[in-house]
């Protein structure tokens, strides 16, 4: 019989320091607004229900935290009157009954589903209330976890502190659970009597210890509970998350050559013995199968990189982008809501959207295919094993059959047969000499500019 | 009433572990000669006059110290025999009489303004020397400020150190302000009965202190006080100097992913709330304005991105780019001075360059302004809500009206009217079956090549 | 007179934690296989025979393995009982009697010749076992090198360790040199009474002193002797390799503005006063003469860049590509089994492949040699100071003179003679209104698609 959790998750901050037209917790880490981590984590927590207190962008702050299978009720906080307060205003959600309170926040994306479940599972053993914490090397500034055998008898703020409680390094994140049964009680004894005359949610491990109950601490590393008050700080919350799903990338068979380069989604998928060379950014939504190579400076979102693909350098691939096993998308080529037959190869300076290109086929170099006339897009489908000529504009709609040939330097206006030849240029003309002629004349009004000036 | 103050630059080394056929000084960080961030504190730190001691590359080092509103005088110095003699080659500047004589180097270029004016304010308080010095915790190597009741009482080589002494981590950076009115006569007591038969600064604090005059240190973040003798120091003081500017961009509102991939000229301005993705190269010159996005793999140099702009992946952005409100430039493109109108859009592998692009013009992938005939550049004007379409070449000089509409893979060399469609292109011709023929005759050459080799 | 030394290099790992298709010591670091690096260190330690103890996929490992001046003999390991076992595997080799036996591994790349050398001048002084140690802080794991008046007594392994010897921050990186005259019958000393039934090498040190014999440590550095066992670990070797070899390059007198973002391959040569911009990738075969330039986001590959050429931003030099004194190759351009001439100029959005550019041409925006007709390639011949007008297809083969002058948006398909003008394009023609005409019909084809909708 599973226990009943509801969380908590505090994302009112007005973000000031963040100095954003946005509410800091809708800024993205990993592609993913950090609220949707939080969210995400509580999930994988195996949480349903959650009470969202919201304050600058409400609806949209909301809207980026749901996620299916999750139950989201938003708070609206109009008052910011410490912690405590905070996670009363979703009263009526704990009202409802729940074996658990979670209390987590917006901007603590980091925080993993096993640290969620390690507190409830500390919940489960008869604790009253939870807090989880972290050791570190700097805790000047946090509020100390203070311990007597293996109880939590204090959450103690820096500036409450003893000198022998500042020598504490084991800090309070902030994160807690609480018992759902004695939830609203325990919060109601929270008093404002302190300097900022605010509600302090820390209070409740004295408060739950003088009726009796137990509290404990549990740990977590410290780089799950980085907070966000400005940019640097995302910047560095953002550093941490790649690189702890680099590192789980790597270890599941995947080759890095230089992993600090590499950018990854919070959805990136790659396959075992796939190489990812220095210098990839992958936006959402890629999936790249096994022994695929992605050369350098390539910059995916949305594709999909089928077995022994190559992709890259230089290779810009858009949503809606399928190579098939086996092709290749180089040098300078965009790739947009288009498949690319297995063996295909797009290689240079090419832009390929709104297209389907056949197994086999070779895309010469600068290759286009007009998909936009200035108000509609329009489809270009090529068969297998035709061969564009380099620096062929394919004005869509347009069908190219298989086995086609189109010669370098054409316009391709209308529909080409399978295994016919189609060209769309003009006859080469020379005129002797006139190159000549020609540089004399511009070497000529050069002078001119210049004696003019 | 505010004090006077000559600053004494050293920049006369010989800089022979740079392996360099240039002088140190002039090696850039963050795009701007050493030299020049030296003279750019001085400036900010509200002093006017510059005694520039110069030896290698004298004229160039003095034209890269030239800034607007300072005065900077070169001296020469021909021979090399210690800080102490290298200041005094400036005896003439110094003896035009000033409260005070600041010593810095030109191979210490990260020095703030802050402590410039730290410095100047502890000799307004009465002192004759003020030493800036730097807590490390690495001291080896380094003189040790030795302090006793808040006086500096003597700066101490490491060689001539006691153990006690080796154990102080407070160190002397070199830079130090020196009472104008006793300069001469100070810097003259300095002997040279040491080892090298050198004229050592440093001395001055105890000359000072044995006429009962006043010396102190004053404190300074080692981060500031690093010096450059060869190409990876450079690279040190490089990657000191982005990270520095990176955090105060960061702080003032605009998002960066990975700030350590962002590379920042001197001179770069990014308005708040732009997003500045990772690997993006600044070079000199550039505004980014509000709510831009500036996308990975972007190089922008001398260019002007306006509000909600967006720019790359992969754009790059030359001297005179200018890209209107809500304009894009995208994938492979290249802009030179160039005007992108408002919402204009440029998207995938153009070179636009000497060109005007009207509010709301879409440039088709592939379009390439023809602005060169070899000798001369013209420019290509093109109207408001034009269509340019795919793979076009518009040979410059050349105007295209509003509302005009250039077919895919035309050459346009003359102007267009507005409202009207242009092409330059053949009309495409079929030859059925052909591509078996001419695949046929491919493979047969290709055999005989093989059989010959 | 020199003493003989065979290596017996252990490459039999089996590699599981790789989750790899190929054998561990094939993974490249700096685009050389692990192997590579090895026997490379070794052959430059004067060691010319390698007994090459192999597992998994010998045949490429040992061709991998073989460097010019080396002789390799591979030896198969078919059970993996413990280092002690391994090394006898190669006993033939070790029989036909060598002054020095010395075991490397084939997953410890990053060793130098330096310190292979100096575990065999200690040989040379007459001890029979030298162990190469190092020292870390975190030594949690390693075997303890345990030293009393300057011999080596033991290696106590993590486990067998007192308090005391854990202490000890000297630890056994498994590189050994062994007296070859005594090798054999110390090796075969090895007992395997242990908990895993192994024979262990490290149990060499009592053994030989147990004989009367002398075994000494000598020191490395401990980014020398980091292992390989998984993708994450090779990612650490290929930096500590990157941030070694960067740091010799700006010592050589190479500025790099970031120098972690420049990859380097274990080949790269770059001359004096050479400048490396940020986000640069060298794939093997790369030579760049002194006052070059290198911008960012550059990618070269089997290059050679003379004096004061240019590169990049965006330049693809692919193998084969020779760039004169001076020449440039910039934006989005690749370059490819061609040589562009002294001066010449390949700025924008070009491919020239299987080509000669002569000296002083200028290759306009958009320009392609059409080098491949879907089965063989043919070259592109253009003479010196010719004008290749932009957006321009050269099908190869052809030929353009010097001098020559191609108009803007040609496809060039027969050659033309110096001085001569060619342009293949067809004549622009004016439809006035008709833009606003098909403007119309687009958007109520837009209208019709949405209503279907």
């Amino acid at each position: 019989m599973s226990r009943t959790c509801l969380a908590v998750i505090l994302a009112a901050g007005d973000s000031t320091r963040m100095k954003s037209s946005i509410s800091k917790v809708l800024h993205p880490v990993a592609g993913r607004p950090m609220i949707a981590h939080v969210t995400a984590a509580v999930l994988a927590a195996g949480i349903d229900d959650v009470a969202l207190v919201v304050g600058r962008d409400a609806e949209n702050v909301a809207k980026a935290a749901s996620l299916k299978g999750l139950s989201v009720t938003p708070f609206l906080q109009t008052e910011r009157l410490g912690t405590g307060h905070a996670v009363l205003t979703a009263k009526e959600a704990i009202a409802r009954g729940y074996d658990e309170i979670l209390v987590a926040y917006g901007d603590v994306p980091l925080i993993t589903p096993e640290t969620l479940k390690s507190a409830r599972a500390a919940m489960a053993e008869g604790n009253d209330v939870v807090v989880i914490g972290f050791h570190t090397e700097k805790p000047t500034g946090y509020g100390r976890l203070l311990v007597e055998n293996g109880a939590l008898i204090a959450i103690r703020e820096e500036k409450d502190a003893s000198d022998e409680e500042r020598k504490v390094t084991w800090c309070n994140s902030g994160l807690m659970a609480i018992n759902g049964a004695k939830a609203l009680e325990l919060l109601s004894n929270i008093g404002n009597a302190n300097a900022k005359g605010e509600y302090y949610l820390t209070d409740l491990v004295e408060i739950v210890r003088a009726k009796g109950g137990k509290a404990v601490a549990i740990d977590a590393p410290e780089t799950e509970l980085s907070g966000c008050n400005n940019r640097a700080e995302l910047a560095a919350i953002e550093k941490l998350w790649q690189e702890r799903r680099r590192l789980e990338i790597m270890i599941s068979g995947v080759s890095m050559i230089a992993p600090e380069t590499v950018f990854l989604s919070h959805d990136t998928v790659i396959g075992q013995d796939a190489l990812i060379e220095p210098n990839v950014v992958f936006g959402p939504g890629v999936t790249v199968e096994s022994g695929a190579v992605i050369h350098a400076f390539s910059h995916l979102e949305g594709a999909h990189v089928a077995k022994g693909a190559t992709v890259g350098p230089y290779a810009r691939l858009r949503p809606g982008a399928h190579l098939g096993e086996g092709s290749k998308v180089g040098n300078f080529c965009e790739v947009k809501k288009a498949d690319i037959g297995a063996g295909a190869k797009v290689n240079h300076l090419s832009y390929i959207g709104d297209a389907f290109v056949g197994v086999g086929t070779n895309i010469g170099a600068g290759t286009i295919t007009c998909n936009y006339d200035g108000v509609n897009k329009h489809e270009t489908r090529i068969g297998a094993n035709a061969f564009i000529g380099s620096n062929s504009a394919l004005v869509a709609p347009v069908t190219i059959g298989d086995g086609a040939l189109i010669a370098s330097g054409s316009v391709i206006t209308e529909d080409v047969p399978a295994d016919a030849l189609a060209f769309g240029r003009a006859r080469q003309e020379i005129k002797p000499e006139r190159a000549k002629t020609i540089r004399a004349r511009n070497l000529a009004i050069k002078a001119m500019k210049k004696s003019k000036s």
